[in-house]
Order: C-alpha cells, then structure tokens, then sequence
C-alpha cells in the first residue's frame, strides 16, 4: 500500500476526516478529496448540469489536500481524472462518517456512495462511520480498530465488485466486544417531515425523521450488532441485481409480442 | 390497482412524465409528486440541511400534481408523508427517463433511486426509461409495452424488497424485438471531465464521459440487450449485501482483540 484516497461526506473540515489521515499517515501518501461542505445523505448522486471546482488546499510530503464543490462520488471522480490520472490508488478510505450508516441508510449514504464510485474504478475501497452525529465524537477506537480492519483488507482482500460498510459503535475502547461481519439490516426511516410556516404564510419542511427497525433485536443484522457494542463490517455489492428472481420471473412472465 | 404514484428525476413538466401519465390515466386515480427542476444523476439521494417546498399544480378528478423542490427520493418521501399519509399507492412508476439507466447508470439514476425509495416504503415500483436524451422523444413504444409490463406485474407481482429496472430501445414500435429479463451490465464511465478556465482565470469542470461496456457484445447484460433493440427488465434489490462474500471473509479474516 503506496498511495491511499480519502474521502467523506461531512466536509474537508470535519473531524472524522482528520481520524483516517491520522490512521493512514505513518503508512501511506495520502491524497484527501473531500467536499467543501457536508454532503450528508448523497447517496452516489453525481453532479450535472453545473461546474465542478477543485481546490488544493494543502501540499505537503506525504499529505495532499483537495476540496471539491461536488458530491462524494463526485470526489472520486475528480480525484481519479485530476489528480491521480493514470496511476489509481491502493486503497480508498471513506469517512469516518458522523453518524450510523447501518441498516438502510447505507442506500441514503454518501460515504458508502464515494466507496461504491471507488469499486467502480477497481479500487479497493471501505466507507467508516460512527454512531454519533457529535461534530467532536471520539474517534480514537474507530482509528485504532480501523487500522487492523484495513491491514486484513490488504492482507487477504474480498472479490471484486464489493465495498465494505464498517460501523463503529460510540463507546469508548474498552467497551467495544469485537468485530463482526453482518448484513445490511432491514428497517426504514418514519415521521420524515418537519412542518413549518414561513413567515410568508406557505409551508416548508425539513427532513428529520426517525429509524424504524424491521428486524427483530436478536438477528445479526448490522445495526443490531452496532446497537450491542460490535463493530459490523458489511460486505456490499455494485451488481444489485437479484438473479434468483430474474430466473423466476423469466419463467413467470411470458410476453405475447 | 387503485392508486399510482408517478415521478421522475427530469423534473415535472418534462415530457416523459407525461408519458407515463397518458399510461395510466386509463386505468387509476393518478398522483404525481415529482421534481421542479431536473435532477438527473442523484440516485437515492435525500436532501438534508435545507427545507423543502411542496406546490400543488393540478387538481381535477383523477389526477393530481404536485413539484417538489427536492430529488427524485425526496418526492417519494413527501408523496407519502403529505399527500398519501395512511393510504399507501398501489404502484410506483418513475420516468419515463429521458436517457438509459442500464448498465452502471443504475447507481447514479434518480428514477431509480425513486423507485428503490417506494420499494422501501413497501409499494410496488418500477423504473422506466428511454434510451435518448432527446426532450421531445417518441415514447409511443415505451407507453404501450410499459402498460404490458405493468398488467404482468399486478398479475404476478416480484418478490418484496426488489424494484424493476426496466428500458426501452428508443426505436419506432415495429423495430422492438421482444422483452426480456437481464442483469445489470458491468461498465463504467470514463473521460468524466471537460476542463475548463473561467474569465478570471480558475478552472473549472463539466462533468461529461462516456460509457465504457466492460461485458462483451454478446452477453445478455441490460445495455447489450437495449443495444439490439429488446426492452430489458432487470430485478433490483435493496438489500445490497454480498451474503456468499459475508460468508467466505468471516472465515478468512479472524481477528484478535
């Protein structure tokens, strides 16, 4: 491992950035391209119809500094097209996200949607999150369990084709039970909209919301294990199709034409 | 089939949305909760930091129009937050896009990421598109096998938790050669970025490219099959975890903590 990519969706500014450049510095070059401003909830959405900038904001040996106006998956196209060119990364680390990214927001996700973006360059890549939305969240597990999980990544990597989502329970280290592997956990958001009047008289809304678990407690899925203390690693795949229903739908559905 | 809920990521008074109303109006009472403004590309996202206005458009018996100043997902939200509430729709359509969402495009489509949207929320979605990004495109073939594959799909519905990606070749009606179940072809984008320099002197970026197939000609993948004029439906799922991958890292990776 050479040169290692970061990315978020929190913004270049955020402290969960400044915990991969930590976890990577003694190890890697490291080339940051992070939004300037949150990106929260971006999914792999990519910008078109407006310019992109791309600002260096720091340039020094081992450390290079860039913050892009677009989305995260905007980042790493950028990073891949104007500062890498020909010579991918090794690695591309996303995060460490404020906030869970378990269950179904990993579909919402803009840290898992720059992972996914660095899958589709081939590059070995895992998004980082931990379960608090604190903006001055401790971090120091996350770095010091993030690094054995990316050493056994470059040690024996997974297939092509896949991303890992790595969820950090918000505790401190001695309360952490392990690491396991888990399957993104059913559940959707509920109570979604805030109403309010402006002071026009017409309404408005903010996206609030809450998690609504369609698991029961005791299955393994990913926020599950997270709720328990576990840290989850989530294995997530670019191909979404579902082959057992394509074959069982093929013999379902005849077309007359 | 009662109730359709019809968006799209092209923007409300685009004319594929139009297609898709003329589909149904026939057969359902029909609401649309649908983008402003275009908002190709934004996948599954939400859009968190800024509130969100909902207009009505039209109101007469059997259709009602709403433009929402959000993304594709956003409209789903607030269709079933403030328009539907209790009673969920039957159905979800999202489209007719202008422009193919085979292949990786996918990832990136907001048509799609509406229809992973309704399938969260439980409701039977599907996602349609042309593949021409012409804003005044004959959708006369996409209208009538649309309809087809929407009377299969309330016949013999999909397993829950899978939305259909489905495309139409943007060929007259009598050069479509059949309709046929396929997978999500691997491809990527490439040369993503026209550089430019503004009158100050910065540059800046438009994010273009073009599709990169990585299947041979000859595969069954969704592009392939646009590619030689036959409507491809591909199954997506929600739950994007690799479960064969899940098993083989959680016996090849053992950590110790």
């Amino acid at each position: 491992m050479r040169r290692v990519l970061i990315t978020n969706d929190d913004g270049v500014k955020s402290k969960g950035i400044g915990a991969l450049i930590e976890m990577m510095r003694p190890y890697a070059d490291i080339t940051v391209v992070a939004p300037f401003e949150a990106q929260s909830g971006m999914s792999a959405a990519l910008t078109i119809g407006k310019p992109l900038r791309l600002t260096e904001l720091k340039s020094e040996d081992g450390l290079k500094i860039y913050a892009c106006s677009g989305t995260p998956a905007d980042c790493v196209k950028m990073a891949m097209n104007q500062v890498f060119h020909e010579k991918a990364p090794d690695l591309l680390l996303s995060g460490i996200n404020h906030g869970s990214n378990a269950s179904i927001a990993s579909l919402y996700s803009g840290t898992l949607g720059a992972a996914a973006e660095g899958t589709v360059y081939g590059i070995p890549s895992i998004g980082f999150s931990l379960t608090s939305h604190d903006p001055n969240a401790d971090f120091s597990a996350s770095v010091h369990y993030g690094k054995m999980i990316v050493d056994k990544y470059m040690e024996s990597p997974p297939g092509a084709d896949i991303y890992l989502n790595v969820n950090f329970p918000a505790v401190p280290i001695e309360k952490i039970k392990g690491i396991r592997f888990s399957h993104q956990g059913k559940g959707q958001w509920i109570k979604e909209f805030e109403e309010r009047k402006d002071p026009y008289g017409f309404n408005y809304y903010w996206m609030t919301g809450e998690f609504y678990s369609l698991e029961g407690d005791d299955t393994l899925a990913d926020h599950n294990l997270v709720a328990k203390n576990y840290i989850s690693i989530v294995p997530h795949k670019i191909d979404t199709t579902d082959y057992d229903e394509l074959k069982r739908l093929e013999k379902l559905w005849q077309f007359k034409i």
